[in-house]
């Protein structure tokens, strides 16, 4: 299984990178102590901020600013809700200050009336082309490229590799298979309710105005539960959203690890995490070292953190 | 891929082997018109009737017969609901009679204030042991051989099995892998709600009094799209609660495949599903030829049933 090249080339030499070789060693080593049942190799990532950029707004409300205008249009009582005025109005301060369900409620109603494969077709054709507004390149150039060599090793040792995001599960299905290499089924996320419906052209599922489920802190436990049916034993988050599902991981039997990725890096990307309203990392930050959850810091941890870093950095 | 030994040895010759056996030998042909890329290859089963047996009543249906007197205990009240009184009189009859969900709603009930660890003992503790009253032997000694032998012939042409059960999906995953090689993040199913508990020993989740979700008919296509993501290729029912998934199968593009398991055997098991009024089989063996859904006899497509056959049917 180990080849002699450095599966993690991405990660400097340090700490972190050691603990996360010797962990995946030891779990597919056979009659050690650190052994891990190829069934029970569940490994759980947070998507917005840990797989991809989430700064200054997650990708789903930039994708929700731009398909909004359309909602309003059909229902303008909408402006009423303080989230839809900002969004409308494209005030990215005033969404910074508002709870992160709220800031979400829009970009979920961007999946209302659509079916599901509509709202991929109509997701996709706006994440091909739809580019960050500082780092000058397309949202979809913005995961990780540690964390996607992460991934790769994780699933060549052995492991099932899950996002369980805050972010619509739909919309981060459209992308999770192409930056991740993680198949639709792989991925649990916030849901609307959904209706079957028989037309012409046989059975298709529409999508509601109303929340199913919105994936963050206790929910994205409950939804590993209801989805996977057991705990998993390596996780990777980066804000107070992820430590439920975080301290989870770590409480069951036997070897386990989970990780925050800690937001510190103003030149590469954003040094912005503790204060970040729309997800913040503060019980997280303060208290990580205490539950057992390690830090890894994009400033030092990493030697690379985009595939196309020098695109231009605004 | 394919061996010179038969993969289907419960299954008779007969057109419906012979269909199955074609369609799986096409969809790992490369190239060929019937191929279906590995990605795509789900295969997704209902439970009750379709993997095991299901008569007089659901096996969860009997373990709530066995759980309910401790809640009745704790909260009499629930005696003015009918499924619960005839559940506490053994009224196996009355039970018949009323529809699906207000049957099961007792079943759902027993798993309330549990975590879902305590669930799993308990629901073990019975099943390990538990007879089925007609069959003379355990309820886990019910499970279809020729219905094993094609989900060992799936998964060896590269096909993920799936359960989508009425069933609620703790109870089925504690018997799936042991069963049916089925693992329980690939148990969907009914559920109830949970919320998580931080306690002395950690985080753990207890379930609800509160269904979460009902996973009969429409809802399983709603779930199907929740949990993959996809439309499966590939679907096994027995049921009108299963005509919706089946058809939504078949509704896909390219290569399909979608049976009914029809219960038309009084010798070896039961001749019953028509008139079963906890989960009929009506509409979708009138109109199973119209959807293109193809019809197994139980009588004359599978020479062998249980496993256990010779073991003395009442």
């Amino acid at each position: 299984m180990q080849s002699t090249a450095d599966p993690l080339p991405g990660w400097n030499d340090g700490k972190a990178k050691a603990a996360i070789l010797d962990f995946v060693a030891a779990a597919i080593r056979e009659g050690g102590p650190g052994y891990v049942a190829p069934a029970e190799r569940i490994a759980v990532f947070d998507n917005d901020g840990t797989l991809w950029c989430e700064f200054p707004l997650q990708v789903q409300v930039f994708f929700a600013l731009a398909e909004v205008k359309r909602l309003a249009q059909q229902d303008p009582s909408l402006l009423q809700k303080p989230a839809f005025k900002a969004f409308l109005a494209g005030d990215v301060k005033t969404l910074m200050s508002l709870p992160k369900k709220d800031v979400f409620e829009p970009a979920f109603a961007t999946h209302a009336g659509m079916t599901v494969e509509e709202f991929h077709a109509n997701a996709w054709r706006w994440l091909r082309q739809a580019e960050h507004p500082k780092l000058g390149r397309r949202f979809i150039a913005n995961s990780y490229v540690p964390q996607r060599e992460l991934l790769d090793y994780l699933r060549t040792s052995g492991f099932k590799t899950y996002i369980v995001t805050g972010g619509g599960v739909e919309f981060v299905r459209v992308v999770a298979g192409q930056l991740y290499g993680i198949p639709p089924e792989q991925v649990i996320g916030s849901s609307t309710r959904m209706k079957l419906e028989t037309g012409p052209e046989g059975m298709v599922l529409r999508k509601l105005p109303e929340l199913g489920s919105f994936d963050d802190r206790d929910e994205k436990v409950v939804n590993i539960a209801l989805h996977l049916g057991r705990r998993p034993v390596f996780a990777f988050g980066n804000s107070d959203g992820d430590l439920a599902m975080l301290r989870y991981t770590l409480g069951g039997q036997g070897p386990r690890m989970a990780w925050y990725l800690h937001h510190d890096d103003a030149e590469r990307e954003f040094a912005y995490d503790r204060d970040f309203r729309l997800s913040a990392f503060n019980e997280g930050l303060d208290h990580a070292a205490e539950y057992g959850i390690g830090l890894v810091s994009m400033k030092n941890d990493w030697n690379r953190v985009f595939a196309e870093e020098g695109d231009g950095r605004a």
